[in-house]
């Protein structure tokens, strides 16, 4: 008993892990098939589904003295859902695959996978996991792919916004990064790296600035809200506000101008903080846009540039290979 | 431009990486909208699809010294490709995560683009790739998520071979376990890490089994064959034959009993070499199992045993963590 409690996932071997796994995930209501044979059969009612995935690297993504396995499990599920609600789709299922040094604790794979779960039912209530592949390395790495049912709605595109549109966003503005500056202020050791207790103590004292970073509370289920409300553009603000806007921007052609006096005590680090996974949308002139939106300026002719109060700004952002300095911890 | 040939991940950065690599892919046929938003849109002709998802790691999955960057993209897609085909669907599309690190050459990227593209056309004609993600790891790693159409039929499952039928095989048998032997046998240095120059000759030897550990070229196809001439059990055979097969026992409650006379000049390489990718399916009593499936043996009575020649045989295999030293190469 003592001995499974302790298991690594190499002692364990595959099967059994799985067999650890298994039952603290449900495949959800879009599951025809789901986990256990080649491959899982979804639903899609209207005869289309919407899908996206992104890596979680140690190092690079998170740092295990500051994050929990169910931290990770909960920001991985939430991430991609997210990008699946700024389609405008329903979120409906993930496959998650993980590759975890053969000494890893199995209760470390267990957490992983109730951060999931949790992060399921609170923000995608329905959606499950019907897949998924282990694998070793020695780099903690996580995969997920996230499906979305559009209901017969057309999906919301980045392309859309049209001068006039009223620009509004859902969701926390600059907090994820500034718990993100609060760990590397606050919880690291003296020669730099990520110090566990340390950051129990920061996260204890800001607990909702670093909950933002760890394992964000997106408003998912703001996406269908935006679509079912006409948004005529809209996409997760994963790297910054002004740096997706400008994705915004481009893809339709127009200029973004944010009014600085809506983006709260600090705009600047509203603008460029990364990570908030909040949902930036467009909606056509005269809306009032449904809550949990809030107005943030508007859409103007242009040639794709963002603007703060009719000025052009530089847009701030995160490359994944620019920014990681090589350190894990 | 003598810089831009050389240059690396890092020092080019996501953008100007992905611009040169999805003009080396296309979306394929079920795409609605394809790379570049938050997510893609795929269609659904009949209400559903087949969805699977693998990692490949630098280290236990592949070593760099023998696979090229082509080699690693044709895989990648090619052994998704069979997780979809033994559902008995027709794949649809693939999504695409790559950790790679700062220091890898953009080439690399380009040669594995090529790859997945070369395998898309040859396996899976009409099928590709509508989305991914890049992301920066000390680690190469290679997320791939694959999707099917099921095209009105029911799914093949590991769950429907009954007594009476007949037990087949299409593709390689032990050809990638030979090829692999021959690697670490021949194309390794003095103290047994892998050797680029050494792979090299034992590619030009023995070509069809390196090629088929290395690139396999699995029967992607014949799963649709198999699905329309009423398989009632098919899988992807990675973990070896009687491993694999032992699956398909276990979850349809009944023995399978391979005749020796049919595997082969060495049945026991052929029951328990590992990533053929071929796929074994039963078909009802008194069918003639299409082409390119060979009949292998029969299903019979029993609670779940492999059995050779009607004398039970012990199931051997592949884990992921207990299968990796350390080394990558």
């Amino acid at each position: 008993m003592e001995q499974a409690e302790h298991a690594t996932v190499g002692e364990l071997g595959e099967l059994a892990v799985l067999g650890r796994i298994l039952p603290r995930l449900r495949s959800g209501d879009a599951a025809l098939i789901g986990p256990g044979d080649d491959a899982a059969v979804l639903a899609a009612a209207d005869g289309r589904y919407v899908v996206t995935t992104d890596l979680m690297v140690h190092g690079p993504d998170f740092r295990l003295a500051w994050s929990s396995p169910f931290d990770l499990g909960w920001k991985a599920a939430a991430t991609n859902l997210t990008d699946v609600a700024a389609m405008g789709a329903r979120p409906t299922a993930l496959v998650v695959a993980l590759a975890a040094p053969p000494a890893t604790p199995v209760a470390v794979l267990e957490g992983f996978a109730d951060g999931l779960r949790e992060a399921l039912a609170e923000l995608a209530p329905g959606a499950g996991v019907v897949g998924g592949d282990l694998s070793a390395s020695s780099v903690l790495t996580i995969a997920v792919t996230a499906f979305g049912d559009l209901e017969g709605r057309p999906p919301v595109l980045r392309s859309g916004a049209r001068p006039g549109d009223v620009l509004a966003h859902a969701g926390a503005r600059g907090d994820a990064a500034r718990g993100l500056a609060l760990l590397f202020d606050e919880a690291t050791d003296a020669t730099g790296e990520p110090d566990a207790a340390a950051a129990e103590r920061v996260r204890t004292e800001h607990p909702v600035l670093v909950a933002a970073q760890l394992a964000p509370r997106p408003p998912v289920s703001a996406g269908v809200i935006a679509a079912t409300a006409g948004a005529t553009a809209m996409l997760d603000v994963s790297d910054g506000l002004a740096r997706d806007a400008l994705r915004i921007a481009r893809a339709s052609g127009v200029d973004l101008d944010f009014d600085s006096a809506r983006l709260g005590a600090d705009p600047r680090v509203a603008l460029a903080g990364a990570e908030d996974h909040g949902l930036l949308a467009a909606f056509p002139a005269g809306t009032v846009p449904p809550e949990p939106f809030e107005v943030v300026g508007r859409v103007v002719e242009g040639a794709g540039v963002v603007r703060v109060d009719g000025v052009a700004a530089d847009a701030l952002g995160w490359d994944p290979y620019s920014g990681w300095d090589g350190r894990a911890g």
